[in-house]
């Protein structure tokens, strides 16, 4: 079992790759200092590492917030439970 | 096969829900306006039914974006493939 505040700096993590990805450049601006992740966030290669993503054509041209949700929309539907 | 663009939604929503969890309030402030999502956003009942999700006891104390990460490791861990 994972930590929750290590899991909280890879939301983080996943949040700033999403703001990023979009130029959200304002946000992005508000949160880094706002959220103290200046420093120390996870990259995407080690986040997509973490959750399980492989990247693949499909995923790189999209940020791994993205990725994440389908994950949990596909597991819904083909697992349940 | 859900749209992008539809999924982009979700992926805002999640964003908002997290930011108003950890009360980044100037983060959020910048971010709707920035991303448009001053309205249609996806409430959190709606996200975590779309994202299959079952709030319980341990869910409902946090963002749905950290419920999401766990998914995604878990799924990686237990399934793997």
């Amino acid at each position: 079992q994972e930590k929750v505040e290590v899991r909280e700096i890879k939301c983080n993590s996943l949040v700033a790759e999403f703001l990023r990805f979009f130029n959200l450049d304002f946000t992005l601006a508000v949160f880094q200092p706002e959220s103290s992740t200046l420093n120390g966030l996870d990259g995407r290669e080690n986040l997509a590492r973490d959750l399980g993503i492989t990247e693949a054509e499909g995923t790189a041209g999209g940020p791994l917030l993205l990725e994440v949700v389908r994950k949990c929309q596909q597991k819904k539907i083909s697992g349940g439970g």
